[in-house]
């Protein structure tokens, strides 16, 4: 039976830390896969970008000093997405988390 | 005029075959490409993910011995996406398989 | 609170061009950054794909040659959205361009 899942995306850079300055996707690893036992996540990193401080291309600039956008995605039953998400917003700032329904493929 | 499509999104992983031994990302682009002349697919890299088989960073360890995720998305019409659906659901597991409504731009 | 956000994907290849002759990317970041004042977008690579145009695979060929696929992704609220989507209309065509709706995570 086909079944609803919710998708979430959060959306970072790399080099970007936690408050208490530990790396912000290991913290997030950690936080889903350790403490939530999350079936599974992705990070895609981007060839591109612009936010808050500024734009930034992996072509243009030496690679070392770029911090290109990162974006992890996670799918779960929306139940353990809804209990997540009060600690993912510790760590992600509410308007770079975004989330959205989906249906699971029929077994 | 705004219509809607079908995304689907396929996770798997680099390495990954079919039950006959073939590579599971040639099998997919055959399937959607050649049979079912699908208009466009595109495969994603992860930079890191978790799974059933533990956590994989592509920084951290030799690039030859990690298998990072991939994603293949596609969309198109949900009538075409229902007729491959099956055919999909036979490469990779139902639980690693979500789709959801979207419009495409009026032209 | 939570609330609705529009996510916008346009599907393009490295290397493609504007009518007149710029590099579609860089327009599309000067549309949205520089007039538009989006909060943000990010650009993924893609490792394969194919459309019109064939398959292209990053591991098979000469890099330089091949053009693989690119997808720029942003989401702001729909009004913003929609005042943007006839200008982005200009430089993709409407079947490369979805859009659904998603949540905001609440502050």
């Amino acid at each position: 039976m086909s079944s609803t899942v919710k998708i979430v995306r959060l959306y970072f850079k790399e080099g970007d830390k936690t408050q208490d300055h530990h790396n912000l996707m290991k913290e997030l690893f950690h936080l889903l896969h350790d403490e939530h036992k999350v079936r599974g996540a992705s990070v895609f990193r981007g060839v591109a970008g612009f936010g808050a401080h500024g734009v930034v291309q992996a072509d243009d600039l030496l690679r070392l000093n770029v911090h290109l956008p990162l974006v992890l995605e996670v799918f779960d039953e929306p139940e353990i997405i809804a209990r997540i998400m009060p600690r993912l917003r510790e760590l992600v700032p509410a308007k770079h988390i975004i989330s959205w329904e989906a249906q699971l493929a029929e077994e």
